[in-house]
């Protein structure tokens, strides 16, 4: 029988607490090649002009857990082979990753390419995003780690394009034995991620994909990139779009690629002509 | 009776021999509010590999003509009151203004905001989008030029933002009395252009946007601003989006704005990441 794989679209910016990421979540789901994969709409609450709340260390918690809880309903009515995420912020992984976990018995991998580990709190920077690799592994954040029936095994992932470490993330990495390589090494050579698929013996592979590990001076659609106010409250990314295709493209050939989530794409001059479209008189009569 | 308004998408690339200016178009018109103006596509030969040849000056001559006729048709199919343009190159314009200006007596307004004059031709850039202001003048290239059955005239077209004039576009501009402003002038104040529309009377404006009056900085998805190549053969614009919402809304309120174009969008971070979600296995079976 044919696999069926579903394409979830999930615009959810709570995680980050920036309500663009709804837009880049559109977009991206736009920009994405057309074939037979259904495209699904996660319900998320829309951006009503309240802040969120810091609830318990986690702005906006009850409704990242309300969405988190919908991912879960929406995949469990079409029990997929397959899932396709177009986010939002990094969040939204957190729900197919772990549905792949157990349809494949407890023993996906999964590679996450990523600027940041997404394993650990950052103290004084209380959004969900940066937990959802940490919930997946049954860390992170104790009431988003619950929903994780069957956590992965940190043997089974592999963070890619991660180049600055934090202590924290140090920790936790050597704690349970993550392999991770940095974005110079794997631009070198993939032998290191491709060595890990076949010694883990990973058949079934989930990719995780934040934008942000792209170097903001080439892909600016990052929340790195913003033209209004230069970033420096974490590190960039310095992987090629050309580099990071031709991962993907390995990874694929060396695993069944099951899963792929893309995150974080902050489209800015999208949004910006956006705005301005909207106010422009003779477009709005 | 209520006015009829069109919209107009023109996903022409022709005329800046560069096919990323069809995506351009169509993310362009994906981008604006919705509401009941009818969308109508003019046909475009699409890229097909071919490079285009240098027809007597203008490459792919013929398929401009050929298009601009059909911008033709389907405009006298709907006879509007009000046409919105999607482009595309600078070039998609002619068809909307001309027909604008037949439909109100020769009397229409133009304010071209673009950091060119598009009135002539430059020399080893034998590129059509350099031309429209100048065919809708009756000046241009001939051929294109005897499409304009009223052309424009003279003292009913403001250049708004356009800073750095060549020899040719002063002999021009001098010659026939066109009206100007650069674009710290108009930030400053934009009672030049307000002036000008009472002193000459018009009562139905077309305004004309190349989105590469922007300062490529703030807006980056313009052809100067490719991440790839930085942009160094001719002179960028310097406006603020802030400033060009500004201008737009006051010149809405001094006429009956009656067309809008809006040309040359080159959004690279869309069009690199389109291409990297095509290459993407999963994405693609």
């Amino acid at each position: 029988m044919a696999k069926q794989t579903i394409r979830l679209l999930m615009p959810q910016w709570q995680g980050g607490n920036n309500p663009n990421y709804s837009f880049g979540a559109e977009l991206l789901a736009w920009l994405a090649p057309d074939n037979d994969q259904p495209l699904i709409h996660v319900p998320v609450q829309a951006y009503d002009g309240v802040p969120l709340e810091n609830e318990d260390g986690i702005y906006g918690r009850k409704q990242l857990l309300q969405q988190l809880e919908a991912a879960q309903h929406i995949i469990n009515a079409h029990k997929p082979d397959r899932i396709v995420m177009f986010g939002g912020d990094c969040l939204v992984e957190q729900a197919p990753f772990a549905y792949l976990n157990e349809r494949y018995g407890g023993e996906l991998g999964l590679v996450w390419i990523d600027a940041h580990s997404d394993l650990v709190r950052i103290v004084g920077y209380d959004n969900g995003h940066t937990l959802p690799l940490g919930n997946l592994l049954g860390e992170g954040d104790e009431e988003f780690a619950m929903h994780v029936k069957v956590p992965l095994k940190p043997e089974n992932v592999f963070i890619a394009g991660f180049d600055i470490p934090t202590e924290q993330d140090t920790e936790i990495i050597q704690r349970l034995g993550i392999q991770a390589a940095g974005t110079k090494e794997l631009m070198n050579s993939t032998a290191s991620i491709k060595d890990w698929i076949k010694q883990s013996n990973i058949k079934h592979l989930a990719i995780h994909l934040d934008l942000d590990v792209l170097d903001p001076k080439a892909f600016r659609s990052l929340l790195f990139a913003n033209p209004e106010a230069p970033y420096d409250f974490s590190a960039a990314g310095t992987m090629p779009i050309s580099g990071l295709l031709h991962l993907i493209k390995e990874l694929s050939e060396e695993a069944d690629v099951v899963g792929l989530g893309i995150t974080e794409h902050m489209p800015w001059d999208a949004i910006n002509l956006k705005s301005l479209l909207g106010e422009i008189p003779l477009l709005n009569i």
